[in-house]
């Protein structure tokens, strides 16, 4: 430990640290002592009364059941229009903030009690922040090699840059452990002259692209390596809900719950891990709507940033999300329905699985499937022939796929640093999400195996 | 004119223009050709089928009907749930677009064709993108002397500052136009050093907090001043529609229309206006949603912010503010609905400015009313004895409105640089949005001017 777990403040960037909101205007003549007793009437801030909301009540129809979001209700796990609909914290509801917070307690018991949760507007929102939160110009961020891409426009912004870690595909199981230690010993020969790294990025769970979850102890290992660095560690997990290791369909929640992968928050003495979660995956992902887990300490300056910049995350969102959570029963019927999600996710993937297995060019070994242990996502690996050109051949094998009728995405598309992996670029991802049932889910995998039969076919012939 | 009008992105920040989003990735398998025929099925891009979503149908109970959102609809005007908790587009839905467009295109008829608009996440959300898309670090920003500070934030995160400008407070008319031309001819000796402002912020319609409405040969004046100075207009109009100078209760929709306060979009000949909307104050704050005009070549450039702060706006906020929209029969309906939310503000202020000018504090000339033109606040200016030191008295009529149970705003606390307005600050801004009816809003208003004579009854006997 080089720095005492309770002071994480020092290592706010400074960009968010000159950032407190004016206390004047806070005030707003609010807060002031009223004597007399009188309750105060508000001439102050300029919230419109209730009345001004064209929408009397909403009518939520769920897939088993249905409930009401009145004007106005005595139940604080609900959230009325009237509040929902008026002007809000930059926190999120309590109402909300309070299953959050459960929700991490509950399935991560995190290694310390000096965290909180804020609501931000979405996965990206929620990513964004962190970096916002932790990097300055010239700071450098560990990233894994291919990874979800749209988060560098957060880092390029702030004018950081990226350094991009190796996965261990032979064993599957995540990032490379010794690499990531060899880049922080060989900093100095390896990246002269650049900022040693303040964050490590990762996606733990059901990787994008990859599938891979690192499990705990190697999450304890690289967590290790990350606190004798000063290094902060931003775990971006939007897949862990749709756990597909365990070989059936689940129906307990305490058994879904436990054969969730894990979260760094469980080996997080030290504070120094922030994690982000979306509700994208398992309620929708035009709610923009998820959670940071971070340092008490933190919650603050993150919320300032969201005063600037977007106000507070929607309220008709958290509405539906939070008032789904009250009417299905609590967190135990939410996670019910994340079970169903989930098994609908593994029998998707056991689908696919067969499809991709019982092709020819699995039986040639043309291609290795990397059977996914968390997410959407299942990768293949094509065994092109010795000394091929990886990009030239990848290039042909997207025209195959088009020919046939089914887009994939090539990894080199979701790599950072493109010059890095570019001879190491013979995987693709396939996502089981997008299919509209299960007749299209294997016709489509039907017709990815014939474009990789096709190309090879080619590549014999020529 | 000192630059081609249609070249607008030689204005756009550095940091904006650098950011352009990663065109790998924005192809992921997508817009190739397709041989064959086949239509392509999706194993790219990670979208969830819609029976991933827990909410079957909505059912919308406005004040006076109702209507469904169904999961699928054939209606283009309407945002099926099957597309609205979907991912989307940074632009913002296609039908809430055309909706946006259509309200500009009628109401305040752009002095040029080059101008598409786009949704944001609210209001502050729109202002943000707008600094972003204009502003670098060192840059210059005119800003009214009084205004919605919480802007300062975007300012100040960029590395901009502000400069500010002053009021006609004799005439209420807005901005003191000779006050901009004399500190743009005589900047280099006002401000030394200071760079050349590059954007003037205003809010030119019921302006907060003094409710000044610009009118449109001021516009004029002052949109050819900027002109002259290459200065872009940063125009934020949350307020216009809630219209007050006319003295009756509107019924017509044409009639309405035609009352409300102008744009400087109205006479931006030369391409130099960006005109930022929320839905806040007509629909609900809670919505977060709103929309900028600007010329066509900045879309782009705002919507990469977009991506990597926010992702998009919220599915649940775009499906509840365009469907209501369309259920109330279209445009032509939400201004009914727009005109129904005007009449009631114009009824609180005509309440509002009775009380206080019936009360014996404006009898005695303790206190002079800014009746608003536009928006939800009514603006008192109190007559303090010469030689007072302002913000003593401003100071103890805070602790009078608190002992008479009432909440109020000192201008000060909306003053973006303090020590320009301290000898000017004996202002306070009074909502007449948030009351719970009539009976609550002339209490409120009661105890207001109650406090008031309470101050000058002490400064008499002092």
């Amino acid at each position: 430990m080089t720095f005492p777990d309770s002071n994480v403040t020092n290592f706010i960037s400074k960009r968010a640290r000159a950032r407190a909101i004016d206390p004047a205007f806070n005030s707003v003549g609010f807060g002031k002592a009223h004597d007399k007793g009188v309750a105060p009437i508000n001439l102050g801030y300029g919230m419109p009364d209730q009345s001004f909301f064209p929408i009397k009540s909403l009518q939520v129809n769920l897939q088993d059941s249905s409930f009401e979001v009145p004007r106005e209700t005595a139940n604080r796990q609900e959230i009325d229009l009237k509040t929902g609909l008026q002007y809000a914290s930059p926190y999120g509801h309590p109402s909300l903030l309070k299953y959050t917070r459960e929700i991490i307690e509950r399935i991560h018991s995190p290694a310390n009690d000096r965290w909180d949760t804020v609501i931000t507007a979405g996965g990206a929102n929620g990513i964004d922040k962190c970096f916002d939160l932790l990097l300055d110009e010239g700071d450098t961020v560990l990233i894994e090699e291919y990874t979800f891409v749209p988060i560098l426009g957060s880092v390029k912004n702030i004018g950081a840059t990226v350094v991009p870690l190796k996965f261990d595909f032979q064993s599957q199981s995540g990032l490379d452990i010794e690499y990531l230690a060899y880049v922080l010993e060989n900093w100095e020969s390896l990246y002269p002259g650049k900022r040693f790294p303040k964050v490590l990025y990762t996606i733990p769970n059901g990787q994008n692209p990859t599938g891979f979850v690192t499990d705990l102890k190697s999450k304890q290992k690289i967590y290790d390596i990350c606190v004798q660095n000063d290094i902060f560690i931003i775990e971006d997990d939007p897949y862990g809900y749709l756990e597909l290791a365990t070989d059936k369909p689940f129906d307990d929640v305490e058994e879904y719950l436990k054969s969730l992968p894990t979260s760094y928050l469980s080996v997080d003495k030290h504070s120094r891990v922030l994690r982000i979660e979306s509700f994208s995956k398992v309620f929708a992902p035009g709610s923009r709507l998820g959670f940071i887990v971070a340092h008490k300490d933190f919650i603050e300056p993150i919320t300032n940033y969201s005063v600037l910049a977007t106000g507070f995350p929607s309220g008709p969102s958290q509405i539906l999300i939070n008032n789904t959570i009250t009417a299905l029963g609590g967190l135990d019927g939410w996670f019910k329905w994340a079970i169903k999600v989930r098994n609908e996710y593994w029998s998707r993937k056991q689908a696919a699985m067969k499809q991709l297995l019982q092709s020819s060019c699995a039986k040639k070994d043309q291609l290795i499937v990397f059977e996914p242990k968390a997410g959407m996502f299942i990768s293949v690996s094509l065994n092109f022939p010795p000394g091929s050109n990886c990009l030239e051949l990848m290039s042909k094998l997207s025209e195959k796929t088009a020919q046939h009728g089914v887009t994939v995405v090539p990894y080199q598309t979701l790599s950072p640093i493109p010059d890095f992996t570019k001879d190491n670029c013979h995987y693709v991802r396939l996502t089981i999400a997008s299919a509209i049932d299960h007749g299209q889910l294997k016709e489509a995998f039907r017709r990815f195996t014939s474009a990789v039969e096709d190309l090879f076919q080619d590549l014999e012939s020529s």
